[in-house]
Formats: structure tokens, sequence, C-alpha cells
């Protein structure tokens, strides 16, 4: 990797972490700057504006989900171990990485009612995410795992939902319970799957 | 109800509704004023500071919602019946009141890393929400609807996971779908619990 790639890939990461406690929208190059003690006309050179930096920000996470989530699952078998990998790597993800917690998440919510290439962006790759996890279904159905009436879309719904409840019941409420509750929740939708 | 009070109830609805759309704290008491062609000063003399103005927007919101989901659904049996209201009260309310969803899943997420007052104010909001839910679920026990072993608080957990992934299918996927996914995704929880 080139110098200036290896820079702007470390602007980018400190970039995520602080959307994901303060917001994308809440993100601004100055602030950014004096957090990585960098000129502001630096970062201007890097980025042009708030919005690409906002694009580049979500991109950047978007190839870490990748790297991290997917990747690692799909080295399991298809299926139900799959899926059960996609949630381990999901539920590592976010806490390792970012300490407010999943960018997408976040965001998502922040930019629901902004219309504009940074929503666009976002509902591009939620929907990816959802129709991978009801490819990961149909892939379950094929194997034998989930039973022949499950419907792919509405269990990637489901899996969802209970991500998005363990999110809130972490990041909110402090739950120590969460994390059990999250894994209660998906035994037994994956047990009503088959 | 006092004019002085009127005014501060339709600053209030007007104020809530812009949250949902843009956020809590990007809604400044300047970009209100500026909506409802008053002055700055009229408005800080209303409010003081933007925390008070966020945390009298919270509590508004609260009584909406007090009024709106809770009220109408105790009006129903306790167990099985008055849940399956508050279901039908929460799809609702926001879809009817705010453009943007309901403001507190748009605040939490906002503010899950940023303490504060406006953070413990919907810490302690959304956990009465969720211990609502759970003594709703004990109810429904004690009325034999649902089964002895249920666990309350991991019902609440998956009926709220529920209602966060129909707002993230609704909102941001604009999933034309997502009414349906809850409803049958509801059902079947419910089914579950007997």
């Amino acid at each position: 990797m080139r110098k200036g790639e290896e820079t702007k890939q470390s602007i980018l990461l400190h970039a995520a972490r602080l959307a994901s406690r303060i917001g994308l929208e809440a993100m601004t190059i100055g602030h950014l700057a004096e957090d990585l003690a960098m000129s502001k006309s630096g970062l201007f050179a890097h980025f042009g504006s708030k919005e690409t930096l906002q694009l580049e920000v979500l991109e950047f996470t978007a190839q870490m989900f990748l790297e991290e989530v997917v990747r690692p699952a799909f080295q399991e078998e298809p299926g139900l171990p799959r899926i059960r990998a996609l949630f381990e790597h999901w539920l590592r993800w976010a806490e390792t990485n970012f300490e407010g917690g999943c960018p997408y998440v976040q965001a998502t919510v922040e930019f629901d009612d902004r219309p504009g290439p940074v929503r666009d962006l976002l509902e591009v790759r939620q929907r990816e995410w959802l129709e991978g996890l009801a490819e990961s279904a149909r892939r379950a159905k094929m194997a034998g795992h989930f039973g022949e009436d499950l419907d792919p879309d509405q269990f990637a719904f489901e899996f969802y939902s209970l991500l998005l409840g363990y999110h809130h019941a972490a990041r909110m409420l402090h739950d120590p319970q969460a994390e059990a509750r999250v894994r209660r929740a998906v035994d037994q939708l994956l047990d009503h799957c088959r």
C-alpha cells in the first residue's frame, strides 16, 4: 500500500469510529482534523467535501464488514453452520472495532429521512446484507437444514430484527443480559426454521 | 389550557416531528424558529437551552405515546388481547404522527454513546417500555394465555426487536412487505409463547 493510501485508510478508520459514537452528520472535517492533529486543508485534500467523507467512511466500513463478518462465515459449510458463523462474527465485529456500535445501525437511523447519495449508499448496502441473509437461508433449505416451506426473506427480517434488538439492549440499556437474550432468541429462530 | 401552554405544546409537537426527521441533535433552536416563523429569543424564553428543548421534546413524545399507545391498549383485557393492542397501536402511532418514524427509536441510536441528561431520560423511558412489555407478558401468564415457563423479559426483548426490525425495513428499505413481515413474526412469537 502506498504511503498516501495508508494515511487515508487510517483516517477512515478513525472517522468510522468517531461516526459510530457521535453520528455521521455530527462528524465534521474540523472535528476530525482536531482529533488527528492534521490541518483541515490536509483533510480536504483527501476528501474534498463532508459528503465524500461520509460516503468513503461507509464504503470503508462495508469493506471491514466483508472481511470480518462475511468472509470468515463463508469458510463454513453453507446452511446452518454459515448462518451461525454470520451471527457470531456479527456479534463480535461491532464490539471489537467500534466503541459506538455498528456504524451502519447508527447511520441508518440517522439518514433514513435524508434523501441523497449517503442514504442511497446505505440502502444499497443494507439490502445486500438482507439479501445475503435470505440467500443463506435458501442454502440452508437446499442443504436440508431448514424446512422446505421456510420463507427466506421472512427469515432475514426476523434474524436482523434480533441483531437490532441486541444493539439496542446492549448499547442503550447496557443490559448485561443482552448477549444471552439474543443467543437464546437466535437459537429459537433457527430451531423454528428446521 | 392557558394560551402560553398551548403555544408551548404546539411548538413541542412541531419540534418532535422535526427531530424524528433530522435527529434531536441536528435540530437547533434557530432551525425551529425559522420553521415556526418565531424569533429565536421567543423560543429561548420557552426553553432556555437546546438541552432543555431536547428533554422537553422527549417528555412530550413520551406523553403522546402514553395516550396513543399505552392507554388505549389498557382498555383491552390483560394478557394476549392487551399485547395485541399494544402492537397495533405501536404500528399506527409512529406512522400517523411522525414523518420520520418513532422519535425514541431515532434518539436512542443518536444518544446511546453521549452521556448526559438526554441519554439518562431516554434510558429511563426505554426501560419503562420494556418493563411494561414484560409486565404484560406476566399478566398473560396469569391469564393462562402464555405458558408457565415463559420468561417475560425474554418476551419483551423479542417483541421489541421485531418492532425495531419493522422500523428499519419500513423506513430505511421502504420494504412494501415490512408490515406483513412484522405481523407474521409477531403472530409466530405469540403462538410460541402459549
